[in-house]
């Protein structure tokens, strides 16, 4: 089954994933995009007031929410364009090791694109933590096929 | 050298980086955590209208501009304590395999914390490719630890 731009309604609410955050692909990640010290060495991130100990980089975290986000589109057989971009991206709470992360996503908008053949639907995605602790929120506008008309 | 919050002006622009962007670390990064098809199979980039032939996750790329940055502010002497958060996170147009990135940042505020330890800075961060096309934009707002003070 395909999912196409009128499928998804304003108000829809989706539910999934399961991401385990592990230490060595915190400091894989952190030692090549963002190699602060707080990222990468324990006593750094117990000194940082933020973090307290090793946690996630923020754009570690948004990799792994985008990844639970395309398997969950996958699984219901949305395809999707790409995306314009991101507002709103919150870091809510550090995510560390050990942590397991879900996501929840709502429809807040679906427009038609000026090309026909897509539109752009806005999603709030919400990340938890395995304490149901929100640890990051964001707003992405995403483009979306419509369904192909018959005459295509 | 340190540079601390004090040291940081509204409207003061940097300029740095050098981030070559390879087919390999593309399709590494984008089978772990986006693994849409046109991230990952030239067929299916070919036939995506926005991308035309493969192209970096937007998320992959958000990180390499991370990385140019984190490298620019070791040198500087900046360092953070974390971000809260990010708006107006646009990709404007794709990086490709071959592409090679630089960034500009420009402060566009500076405040104080209810913390006397820190501030926020706000920073306008916009990536080029090697044709200085601006390819992404973002506004990030960076926690800067505060000068210590003498009796501290």
């Amino acid at each position: 089954m395909t999912i196409y731009l009128e499928d998804i309604e304003v108000g829809q609410t989706f539910s999934f994933g399961s991401y385990p955050v592990t230490r060595e692909e915190v400091l894989e990640f952190a030692s090549r995009y963002d190699p602060q010290a707080f990222h990468l060495d324990d006593e750094a991130a117990a000194d940082n007031p933020i973090f307290g100990r090793l946690a996630a980089s923020g754009w570690h975290t948004a990799a792994m929410v985008m990844r639970l986000t395309v398997d969950y589109w996958q699984e219901i057989g949305l395809t999707t364009l790409g995306a314009s971009g991101v507002d709103e991206l919150r870091w809510l709470k550090p995510v560390y090791p050990g942590d397991e992360l879900r996501a929840e996503a709502e429809v807040l908008a679906r427009r038609v694109s000026s090309r026909a053949d897509r539109g752009v639907v806005t999603f709030r995605t919400t990340a938890f933590n395995n304490h149901d602790e929100p640890v990051m929120t964001q707003v992405a506008n995403v483009f979306i096929p419509a369904r192909p008309t018959e005459s295509a």
